[in-house]
């Protein structure tokens, strides 16, 4: 049994089609990524400090991999509300500060950058609007051209920052072009593997339109991914997905998984994927149901269900397709549910509030 | 109604109740943190990386508020897998790496604390055993002296990791003194509060036996407490319990909740309690039932409970009694719910596994 064919309709569904081409988009963008790495290199920033809050601090996740694996630099999501709630006068002049939201008009973001932009760091936005706040407080701005979002979940604006990041570490390695290259390898693979995909989400949502209740687990490259895939299960479906480093759902929340408390595993071809694989064997053996995804999903043994992604040139590329599923499962589930996809509840695109 | 006593058995109860001495032991051990400080200061340390898993890496949430609103120094939770499974070699020369730990047997924070030291780091190894391996790894030990933590969920060494973190922090500012004696009045107060706090904690179990997902906000200083009361919640009473910032809950989890799902709001009189206060009532008006807590629970206003904790001396010690209160309703839950509190379901004390 599938759901009824509601597909047309779904703006939510038609940007996460749109995603491969939004991604090569970042790509064909290359020079000013190379430029601004050129300016990080020749100012010596010693601590890259992410800053977004949502879908684009998730991305931020990933950023701390890119920045850490490519040139080999300090890179963290930093507090915000150290710097503007309560104030504190942290050295960052040997620092590069990059702003992360889709509207760019997230107000502690946009204030975050202003401050430190004072005080001597190097700035820069990323965002889907060059006219916004946001872009106007930084010193550079890379525009994420990933067309207007309309449904109120982020997807194309979520993997264009993926994109982004990753294409200005590789910069900042010397490796721009090979990775520039990558990413539109990997949007057409994704491209070809949306169609499968998207069936098999829909195939999946049936058995799962009772659960109120998840995990997601994943880690490194990937924590990012599992941090996403929680957060468009948790705004769309209304399910309580929980992103846990594999080895954190070990250290204690395994011992709240039962049969109806499923865990959904994010498992890729890269250095982690053995903490992974014994996660799920844990959440297997307290009787949890166990959704495999990543480029190596087949990797996890007696999953429930295997939503597998074509592996990229580089496994740093990854997150840039293994989100995919999760995007397409939670479209699906919020259907099973009889909920509305691309409205839900209570949300607004633009996080105004503090 | 409240439950039959069993509290006498539960070394849980027990240790919770310990917690008021331990903190007291960390602050009367204040010379060794002393020491610490100043050879930080000696290294010219630029960036402080505290490393850790579970609810020591909750503590470590904390760790980058003391050392920024303190010395205003960097702090980060340093990712162990960039080191550890993906072999990156970031330049760790200027920085203090933090070890956090209760047995000091977790395998990979030891391996990337040995390695940040050939690498060139000053590393401190927090734990409460001084013979481990966390201890043997390090440049400089500072040994909790939480005293044997039987029950499986962490607590006196979680409060007493928060004292570590907030007294070295204070000796890097010049205000080691002030912090000790303020660290003492704290534990004093947080004694004199808990039995009260133990029979709202009975009481409040019994209506929310039911409950099966929880969203815990805080924001600042309080994302540990937000962070670690989540944790016992999952691990204690198999409730799929997420923390998230206050921001983060408006930005999209809102969308989940119900009448059903209730909402822990920690409130306390710092800089992030309008925050805090903002997301709280947009989860009233989803229909969500309200915990508040904190040293300002009041200010929520119409929770369907209040657990307030007494104030201490400096608001960023805010942390080391607003945590007890989810640990005793974590305690009262489980029992209320049937579980054993000293021994959560297939977890064991000290993690080994990836």
């Amino acid at each position: 049994m599938t759901l009824p064919d509601r597909d047309s309709g779904s703006v939510l569904l038609q940007e996460i089609v749109e995603q491969p081409a939004a991604i090569a988009r970042v790509a064909d963008n290359s020079p000013a990524y190379a430029e601004i790495a050129a300016e990080m290199r020749r100012r010596g920033v010693r601590v890259t400090r992410l800053v977004a809050h949502g879908s684009s601090d998730n991305a931020a996740s990933f950023g701390v991999y890119a920045f850490g694996l490519l040139p080999g630099w300090t890179a963290v999501r930093d507090s915000i509300s150290l710097t503007v709630y309560y104030g504190a006068e942290i050295d960052v002049t040997d620092s590069c500060v990059i702003g992360l939201s889709q509207s760019g008009e997230t107000p502690d973001v946009v204030e975050y950058v202003e401050l430190a932009r004072r005080r001597g760091a190097y700035t820069v936005a990323i965002t889907n609007d060059r006219s916004s706040s946001l872009a106007n407080a930084a010193d550079a701005v890379l525009e994420l051209g990933a067309g207007p979002e309309q449904a109120i979940a982020a997807t194309k604006t979520y993997t264009t920052q993926i994109a982004a990041l990753a294409l200005l570490a590789a910069h900042a390695a010397g490796a721009g072009d090979e990775y520039a290259d990558g990413i539109r390898a990997t949007a057409a693979a994704a491209a070809e593997a949306i169609p499968d995909l998207q069936a098999r989400a829909r195939e999946l949502a049936v058995p799962f339109a009772f659960i109120g209740r998840m995990f997601v687990i994943g880690r490194g490259i990937e924590f990012a991914t599992t941090r996403e895939i929680s957060l468009k299960l948790l705004e769309t479906c209304r399910v309580a997905a929980e992103p846990l480093t594999s080895t954190d759902m070990i250290h204690g929340p395994v011992a709240a998984l039962d049969t109806f408390f499923p865990v959904w595993a994010i498992a890729s071809e890269e250095q982690s994927l053995a903490a992974v694989r014994e996660a799920a064997l844990r959440a297997r053996a307290a009787g949890a149901a166990l959704i495999a995804s990543g480029t190596s999903a087949e990797s996890i043994p007696d999953a429930d269900a295997y939503l597998r992604v074509p592996e990229p040139p580089f496994p740093l590329l990854a997150p840039l397709v293994t989100v995919i599923p999760g995007q397409l499962f939670a479209w699906a589930l919020a259907q099973a549910k009889g909920l509305d996809p691309d409205r839900p509840v209570g949300l607004s695109k633009v996080t105004l509030a503090p």
